[in-house]
């Protein structure tokens, strides 16, 4: 068996860890979480890493000099609801798999996060904050659903909750964190290609936006008599898509809208809608953002409805180590495959780690883009591609 | 009291008799019904009129020669949920006062019909389709919410079901029929006049139309790659207000439009909305529908998502007619104000009653042109000009 088909044959056994029967759901400190330890801590020692797990509950496996400069590298092992194989896990699994082939001078250590997707508690990152030193313990007084507090979570798993603190990387220098994930995008599919080297993980606004007009009967109304909120809106989301597409990088995104009374008959008096917007950088980002908010006001003025924004949550873009970045597309190149660098659109773990130590990710292909779905798919060829490139990458860095 | 004062109180008092506590809710064959029959067929029999009612429960009120031309008039009686007090009783009581304040050779009979709104039973102009000879007895086995068949509420309400054939009209040669009811728009309002012709009822086609694209993730897929559901639907919005701006008469209406999956951070792949057409001329409408949905199929090409339209309802416009509505405009005039012509956007039992004989109808101005809702408002002066214009309205066809 090579290793890629190892990794994949791993990914398939850690899909059965789930807390519920049809579907894979692995939320933090749960028990679909425990068994998944009990098989990666498993896969880690068999790969000469020495294994522990943490207060907030990430396992931990290291291997080389116990002082002196560390790289760490990972992915995150909890699910979304619904979850695909290969989101979180297969990072995880090729660093092993990296850590196990290599022999390199300084220590790596692998992290296999125990929160990135934040089902249990609403909370994104936890387990990268608390490596970070950046964990906020006021969280710990959320309760999931089930009326659980997620400091008796983490003693149920077994970890300290008032020891978070200890989580934080106090150890030897850093020479970085590197971590491998699947695209969630289409653009290697779409330029047949199997891996991309991480240029930046874009910064986002979310905003939830409200046009109010004035409702009346669809049929007695005249149409130089309208206020039409529906309207106002359609003309927002096209808005958006237009300064979207006129901005190379940017995407924006109206996901959600809600039309208010709804009735056939009836001119639309209230609609509310989402609006995200995403850039690498974040000057670019937050003028688009201005230019739209503003594009808001003019459509609400020339229709005499009114709007109201609400900004709900802002993130600053983060770069990738331009130095760490260029041993990694050296990497991509000595494998053999053109090294095209991509602005990651989705968060992870690495915002977080970025605050600890300079970040690298090598994206891999997945069938149609598809991610957060059982649909999710990696090819093994894919996948022997990225185990090479990351073994390459941390060969690399002992050579500098 | 004046005439006017009169109506107005007879409104109040109308308003309630509902089938619910806090608001007005009069539905067909009700309770509430039965209270205002009641009263307006007292205040018939005060009028002068002979008051009796037919199998399918309407109110029906005449005066003058048994046989002999008949001009009928009048309006509904039955209400939407949480009605207003005029949409329906206005008329009734304008033509029981002017029926009450005229001498005319022919004979008058006031109609009081049983269901415009189709409240309980999901279908419209029960009670006028029994008068002009148009009833379906399939809808007879309609159940309401409650599990009631329509031919059992008819018969708990005293009429005789399988008799409704003969409600038709087999009198006497008709005169014509004579509705007066309020706007239910903003145009009086705005023209700063009480009352108004209406020269046609619109011709209406309902369309539910669906867009259906792909979802994807709203930070990892590019512009160029999305096929978004709701951009496509906001288009198709946009396109229907230019239409119907673009098109004297026109109106056009997006009321529905529901996203899925509905989360901010997802590209929307399926949108449903409703459209809703209506214009006075048949023709004008078709060639708009006809242009709209092949602007969809262009939306739909353009942007590599697929749309379906399934219609829904149409109806032809039925025009008024041209000898009663120049009586009518002269009874505007003598009685000293601008005699405009409106098209009712709206549907009235005057539709059903074309089938049978020609029809007119007199609007009168409501505040802020609100309907189908507790706000609506009426003047009394305004409604003072409808009494007195109805009344010059029947002396000026017994001139000709």
């Amino acid at each position: 068996m090579t290793d890629a088909e190892t990794v994949m044959a791993r990914c398939d056994q850690l899909a059965t860890c789930s807390d519920e029967p049809d579907r894979l759901t692995r939320p933090f400190a749960s028990g679909a979480m425990h068994q998944a330890h009990e098989l990666v801590g498993g896969w880690m020692q068999e790969a000469g890493l020495e294994v522990r797990r943490d207060n907030v509950g990430n396992l931990r496996g290291r291997v080389g000099p116990a002082e002196g400069p560390t790289l760490l590298m990972g992915s995150h092992l909890d699910s979304v609801r619904g979850a695909g194989k290969y989101d979180g896990p297969l990072g995880v699994l090729i660093a092993i798999a990296a850590a196990h082939r290599v022999r390199v001078p300084y220590a790596l250590e692998v992290l296999v996060f125990a929160d990135e997707e934040g089902l249990r508690y609403g909370t994104t990152y936890l387990g990268s904050r608390a490596v970070a030193g950046t964990f906020d313990s006021a969280v710990l007084k959320h309760v999931d659903r089930a009326g659980i507090a997620m400091a008796d979570a983490i003693s149920a798993f077994g970890g300290d909750p008032s020891a978070i603190g200890q989580d934080a990387w106090r150890g030897a220098p850093l020479l970085g964190y590197f971590e491998p994930h699947i695209e969630q995008g289409p653009v290697l599919e779409a330029r047949r290609l199997p891996v991309a080297v991480v240029s930046a993980i874009a910064g986002q606004n979310r905003y939830a936006l409200n046009f109010k007009g004035e409702a009346g009967h669809a049929g007695t109304v005249p149409m130089n008599g309208r206020r039409d909120a529906l309207a106002a809106a359609a003309e927002f989301v096209l808005a958006a898509e237009a300064e979207a597409r006129a901005t190379a990088g940017l995407v924006a995104t109206v996901g959600q809208l809600d039309v208010r009374p709804g009735a056939a008959n009836v001119i639309p008096d209230d609609v509310d809608l989402s609006l995200d917007i995403r850039h690498a950088e974040d000057g670019v980002r937050l003028q688009s953002c201005g230019r739209l908010l503003e594009h808001a006001q003019d459509i609400a003025v020339e229709r005499n409805v009114t709007v109201r924004v609400l900004p709900m949550t802002e993130h600053a873009a983060v770069r990738c180590s331009p130095r760490l970045t260029e041993s990694l597309a050296a990497a991509v190149a000595q494998s053999g495959h053109e090294a095209i660098s991509l602005t990651s659109g989705a968060g992870h773990d690495g915002v977080v780690m970025a605050s600890l130590t300079e970040i690298a990710m090598l994206f891999v292909r997945c069938k149609g883009g598809v991610s957060h779905s059982p649909f999710e798919s990696v090819a093994v060829e894919d996948v022997a591609v990225a185990i090479d490139v990351s073994s390459r990458f941390l060969e690399l860095l002992a050579q500098r």
